[in-house]
């Protein structure tokens, strides 16, 4: 407590979570207060054919040219 | 996206969200790549009759003494 | 840990919930095993106006005669 | 069941909800199928204090000049 | 924003999915208001054994004789 | 209706669940009232590398010595 869910692109590797939820708890405990102890984070990876921004699927979204796509 | 929920006790002021969702869309940017604009952060003030730990409503928990109580 | 979340109409007693958030835990525990300390439970109002089930939100729906309305 | 969750501004009205629940509930069964009586549709209203895209609470961002401001 | 997700069981198609994404989409703007390009829809796929009605998992209820079952 | 929300550690057998989900099921009709064909139980695994506590992911954390770790 407080419970942090993260819902993101299924992709992101173990070292990118491992890193995030110590950067989270920080973040929730520097600004919220509490202990660090009591802070939970939950990655819920979704895929890129199950999350639609304005009704399309990111699985059918063309990336961006020259530049990598930004991406839940 | 990433889009991250927060589930906390109710009773943070607007300047405790106002930092914690600059201080998390940072920590989520910094270790998971993307653009900050993508970055949704939503709270879900949870009151302490309704969370419970360990079969105990937090509003029926006493305050552990000399410190202030570490809620969600 | 688990989380548990319930989500149910509103109107329900501290009472009520404060007995849900025992038998819950205990039927957790008791078949998902762990400790009761790491079990919450999060309730989560919802109101008859927000919750629709084919379509018709509840605060819509008569009453079924002779007996107390099905909640959520 | 599908069970569908809108989390959206607070301020819509019931009428606005009502026509959503029909509308998501058609939605659903013509793309998915089954049967719409086992349709749920919930809705959670967020305030904008309680919502921030790009690290800025909605309740803090300026409308757009000549237009609605678009929210969720 | 609005964000809409959408708990079904496993099975769909993508093009099941992809129509449901454009479908959704336009019954929310179409009442509630607001940009589709605000809308994000997201699936999150249940598999039969994680849904209980009635106290019985999906995946052990018989299907209903001379006609498809109905599912979430 | 209610709807029961379980997120947990990937790794229950379906019997475990199977029982679960009725120990659940009769402890909310039991406490909050209403019928048991109205109650939905919903599992939701969760890898131990997507859930740190204390910003440590849990497939991280080493096992207590002389006991079964308490996982969620």
């Amino acid at each position: 407590m407080p419970t942090v869910h993260v819902q993101l692109f299924k992709g992101r590797t173990a070292d990118q979570k491992r890193a995030a939820a110590v950067a989270i708890t920080e973040a929730v405990v520097k600004t919220l207060g509490g202990n660090a102890d009591t802070v939970d984070v939950i990655f819920h990876d979704i895929e890129r054919h199950d999350w639609a921004t304005g009704g399309v699927l990111w699985s059918d979204k063309a990336p961006a040219p020259h530049q990598a796509p930004k991406a839940p």
